[in-house]
């Protein structure tokens, strides 16, 4: 067997079976466990899409209560842990801080190997999307020289995690869009992350562990962290007005415009849609439109100018739209890709329920290329 | 395109091409960069196997010098990372601390987004193999409420490691056989925890983050752990003259016999022979062979009985003496697979930059077979 270089990446290989997320890369679709990101932005909430992912169905009215109930009593932290917190050095990453700290709740959750009854492995996954709030939120105002803010059991989930981060409830629409963000990051199938999860896991290691694994992916900056390059590549541009001969300038030097094209999808995101709606409403009520008016016309010379060249499969992704929004939420940069983690956990613990329902480890073959049948030559010799 | 489930785990699929581990699984081979593991068993160190591996080639007498006086001087922890070290539960598991402070490590390190030049992703990698003894010994003292005992950089890798551990300079012999489990556990080609550290790596993740998920792999009990199990396993056994009866036992309940039989080798693993005979000088040494001479029972008779069930093919693996000769060397039964970690750091670091050489980040398909199309029902008629 040689290796086919086509299939880098895995690209084009099917790794397993899966029931949770589906992509329809030509149509634009992406649905969990058979309702669209669409459906579930318009009527659910992240929490009951969590339970969606978890359990594979929507919750009763009695068992959303429950779910609820057990997510606002598990948002706090060990007294351990919170130290912790308060122990990396201030240019830390909070990406870095998140890893370290779910590697840590490993220690003091009566964590199972994987291979435990599956009743304590879904609390455990309830657990970690109670407390992953908490954690972003703690490790960010300790970064900030701010103290910690205690978890308010009579908040909301993303109305909690607002007020922990800045110290303020957030108004009612604030929320409700912060929480329809989280719905569209919540899941994707076998990203990077996601399948890393599912390597780990199937390994028989804790779920922690595994979640650690998929929180070191959607650190790289090809996976999560797209977005915080949008506002970085935006905040370049003074107007508007500007953006015909910045993108025109991109393309002469034959530099990537961020945010614009995705492996998979070849329409437009059907995330986008959704998070350019609420990029323009949130501009409108906060008076500040220069993003939003910006990122729209990049989106409208990008395409025309991809098209002068034959690519007409270049839409805005998920990235293009969440950063602006985020940040009209006076959300910190730094923080985007924490958030997506926030969102992703629940598609992350529903992949590895999946993979340990019928699992076989992760152990593919590599071509080895190297030399053979060398001589040891002493070292005085060499 | 359906899944083949065959193929499940990525069994008989090529991930990629490498240079680094090369595997006969017929002939009972296993080379690092062209060298077999008896060869580097025999006549060189850890330290410049990890040379070997990092580097792609055997160093000078300078080149050694060199890299030697690096890894000594990187021994030391920051004081905020030995603080967090005393911060775990007694309960928890040394796999999950080290998993913990590499990551933190990450925070403290300069670390560069992973496509950065190399020469700056190398001192990272060499900085991780020295701190990985330290990281594994402190843990282990503030668990077992001992102070921390600083690295001396006047003694070698392993011995210091020993005497971080254990407040004792160990003997030379004991330092060397240790230092050749460590060349004979430094590379695998792509198990599943090497293959974690690239797919993290592949997202142009930091080192520290791709190392973590490693880690995490490492953890899972059908990775790592096995050596402890067989531990377990043997700690049943009061005689060897018993062991006849306990293996019939085994089979006549379809129990599996830890440590026999391995999912790649057909022969016996090269590795587990030098390891038998380090277990057997050891044991004579130490007056104490009951470890030994029950292993090798177990193995006779396991493969008597193998034999008369047709199959040839289950042999002791490189987890089946190890344990017994760690446990002579006074190690606690738990830092097993943190001494795997301590050697397979070089292999995984070795992997992430082969890499980051020539990368595309991993994404493989899935074959989606949940429901599709569903209507969202109002959670009041549920």
């Amino acid at each position: 067997m040689t290796f086919n270089k086509e299939n880098k990446g895995l690209r084009d290989v099917i790794a397993d079976e899966s029931k949770i997320g589906f992509i329809d890369s030509q149509k634009g679709i992406l649905s969990y466990r058979g309702y669209t990101v669409q459906t579930l932005a318009k009527n659910s909430s992240f929490i009951e899409t969590s339970h969606l992912l978890l359990y594979g169905k929507l919750p009763t009215q009695s068992e959303l209560q429950a779910f609820d109930k057990k997510l606002r009593k598990n948002r706090d932290l060990p007294a351990n842990v919170l130290k912790m917190t308060k122990l990396f050095p201030p240019k830390a990453h909070p990406m870095v801080s998140l890893q370290t700290i779910v590697a840590a709740m490993g220690a003091f959750s009566e964590d199972p190997a994987a291979a435990k009854p599956r009743e304590i492995l879904l609390d455990r996954c309830i657990e970690l999307v109670a407390q992953f709030p908490t954690i972003i939120a703690a490790c960010w105002r300790a970064k900030s020289k701010k103290s910690f803010i205690k978890p308010n059991p009579k908040l909301d989930h993303s109305s909690n995690f607002l007020a922990m981060l800045t110290g303020k409830v957030p108004d009612a629409e604030t929320a409700k869009m912060f929480d329809v963000c989280l719905v569209l990051h919540a899941e994707h199938s076998f990203n990077a992350s996601t399948f890393t999860g599912r390597v780990v896991a199937s390994t028989l290691s804790s779920l922690h562990a595994s979640i650690t694994g998929a929180i070191g992916s959607l650190y790289g900056p090809l996976h999560g962290g797209a977005n915080e390059k949008v506002l970085q590549m935006i905040a370049e541009i003074k107007n508007p007005a500007d953006v015909e001969s910045w993108v025109l300038g991109k393309f002469a030097r034959k530099e990537k415009i961020m945010g614009m094209g995705h492996p998979i999808y070849q329409v437009k995101d059907p995330r986008s849609y959704i998070l350019e709606e609420m990029l323009k409403q949130l501009s409108q009520k906060k008076h500040n439109s220069k993003d939003y008016e910006t990122l729209k016309k990049i989106e409208e010379v990008t395409r025309r100018e991809m098209e002068k060249r034959g690519k007409t499969d270049v839409w805005p992704n998920v990235d293009f739209f969440s950063g602006a929004l985020y940040k009209l939420m006076d959300i910190p940069v730094e923080l985007f890709t924490p958030l997506f983690a926030m969102a992703r956990i629940s598609g992350w613990a529903a992949h590895i329920l999946e993979q340990l329902e019928d699992n076989r480890i992760y152990r593919p073959d590599c071509d080895y290329v190297g030399p053979s049948n060398l001589s040891y030559v002493d070292i005085s010799q060499r």
